[in-house]
């Protein structure tokens, strides 16, 4: 008596596909891979530059960073010390598989630690579309209001840790974190989050310790 | 002799088709429209609240709020003395004119004078789906940062208004307001901007009276 197991296959789309053919790739070299996500202004290439700047002489950090129009944030990662790399997207309010898997060829990724991908600012799209990368981080900011978990629950559901960046800002801004964070924890329970200032460098160390911490974890589990 | 005359016709999207017929809609009943674009939390409700409450007495505002969950925004705009209708547009990242079409008939049209649509927080796709309104506002607001014009050409390219919120930040925040308008006047020669605070209710004033005064030359001119 033969048994017919019926083999469960997940149809990937054409982002999936592309998305775990990048995954691949970056795994096969060693690359420990970050998207970054956020609103406009809410501090992505605030806090790349910080981690490139204070891990330097630690971990090789490459950039790639996606833009509608113009390289301003690839040339402040550049200036910051990271090897950067500048997706234009042309209009498109997102990043995806795709325009990854074009611009991982432009970077040496034997020579790299880590890879962060700065996506375009918007906290709708991105969500969508995942990239291949390892982890996803959500940039947040004191002065978008503390409703914005509840405004925007795709974003904030699908993502590994949260920064609450710009905490140098709440003397002066009504914020009401506990609101903030109760929001947070209905959509992703028990998400890490580190409440910091890229400004004024409070809290910056706990967000390095974990980069440092899943750069060693990833090389132990690969 | 026959003359042919070529007639150039503009073939209409879907979107634009459902526009014109919302603006023919307005217009006839005479209602003067807005559509209130921005990033998430730059302060497009804030606004609302603010013009709503200060032109209370002089114009019936009603408010057609578009957000991809809650009926946060809504509230408060009905609390601030608005008529106020939700669309939520379930995922999606940008009102469109079909959603507008849906929501009007909530309204009794013949009682309102000047009608914003606050759309999703996005400063990318909102600018690619006209939804028929007479005027685009643009709410930028100073924690984002001075690069946006350039960040984001298409969104500060298609405004008529510019409002520049959240300037009691600007002792705290590095902002160069010079960068910013140079941005601003390349992508959009001359467009008319309020620097102003939602929350200390600075510049307040000019903002208000351009609207009392749009909303004359609208009867005019209908």
């Amino acid at each position: 008596m033969s048994t017919r197991v019926p083999v469960v296959e997940k149809i990937l789309s054409a982002n999936e596909r592309l998305a775990a053919e990048n995954r691949a790739r970056l795994d096969n070299k060693g690359v420990f891979s970050l998207n970054f996500m956020a609103s406009p202004g809410a501090g992505k290439t605030s806090l790349i530059e910080q981690t490139v700047r204070k891990l330097a002489g630690q971990l090789n950090i490459a950039v790639i960073d996606g833009d509608i129009a113009t390289s301003i944030d690839a040339d402040r990662a550049a200036a910051a010390g990271a090897i950067a790399v500048q997706i234009n997207t042309g209009g498109e309010c997102h990043l995806d598989a795709a325009m990854l898997q074009d611009a991982l060829p432009k970077l040496d990724l034997e020579k790299i630690d880590v890879l962060i991908v700065e996506n375009v600012g918007n906290l709708v799209c991105p969500a969508s579309f995942p990239l291949g990368t390892h982890q996803s981080i959500l940039i947040a900011s004191i002065p978008e209001g503390d409703d914005k978990p509840y405004k925007y629950p795709g974003m904030y559901r699908g993502v590994d840790a949260l920064i609450i960046n710009k905490v140098d800002l709440l003397p002066y801004i009504p914020f009401n974190m506990e609101y903030f964070r109760r929001g947070v924890e209905l959509l992703n329970p028990g998400l890490v989050t580190f409440p910091l200032s890229c400004r004024s460098e409070e809290g910056i160390e706990g967000w390095l310790n974990w980069v440092l911490e899943a750069v060693r974890n990833f090389g132990k589990t690969r």
